[in-house]
């Protein structure tokens, strides 16, 4: 694992956490994106090498919504960036840990992704993901 | 605000969890920290530009400890890195940010830190820290 790609923040209203998070960093998002499979609009900000991930729910079945209604606003994953997300599927699986995917999916920003369940992370979900290269 | 400095996440037992996000990350812990004053054992993660810091509490009044009374395990705070940490809390304050530290305190690998209160950034517990100068 190369660096923290992204932290994902579950938000309930996008826009006023666009304000909110522009006001923290001294400086506004770069990007908005829906990502319908998973049921959320997404916005990005860059930090340095890293970037931080706004999620807001786009209808109930959404797993921010669920999360947002179980333990409120606040960090809902780590993303770290690989170079091989299949490898490194293969290796975590290998070493006992268990992928909610178990191939990598398309995600928000261009990339490939893939969570880890909570349950064997110490409770933190973890998100693979690779840049995809045109 | 340079980069994410670390992601703190909250343990209930160093040792094993030690054991965990070295095979998480294909690499061990290369520091362990007891920071009494904050009533929290410590642990550090390198990943690129960026590192994993495990807490478990020493104690029952620790914030670690009732962090994980009320939510379980899992991703406790986001550090970002300041060049000038005084003239930051200023800022945010000014923005009408709440500081729970007004003023910078020393924290664990060697550092001056300060939290935001999370209630007045959407949930999330947010630490600023500048590295100490020899």
């Amino acid at each position: 694992m190369r660096k923290i790609e992204h932290i994902g923040i579950a938000v309930k209203d996008i826009d006023s956490s666009n304000d909110l998070f522009a006001l923290l960093f001294g400086k506004e998002h770069y990007k908005i994106e829906d990502v319908e499979s998973e049921g959320v609009k997404t916005s990005f900000f860059k930090c340095g090498p890293n970037k931080i991930e706004l999620l807001q729910a786009t209808n109930e079945n959404s797993p921010i919504a669920k999360f947002i209604e179980k333990k409120g606003e606040g960090i809902h994953h780590i993303a770290f960036a690989v170079d091989n997300i299949e490898k490194e599927i293969k290796r975590l699986t290998k070493e006992g840990f268990e992928m909610i995917h178990k191939a990598p999916k398309k995600g928000a920003d261009n990339k490939l992704i893939a969570f880890l369940h909570p349950k064997s992370t110490n409770g933190v979900l973890v998100e693979l993901c690779q840049e995809i290269k045109d």
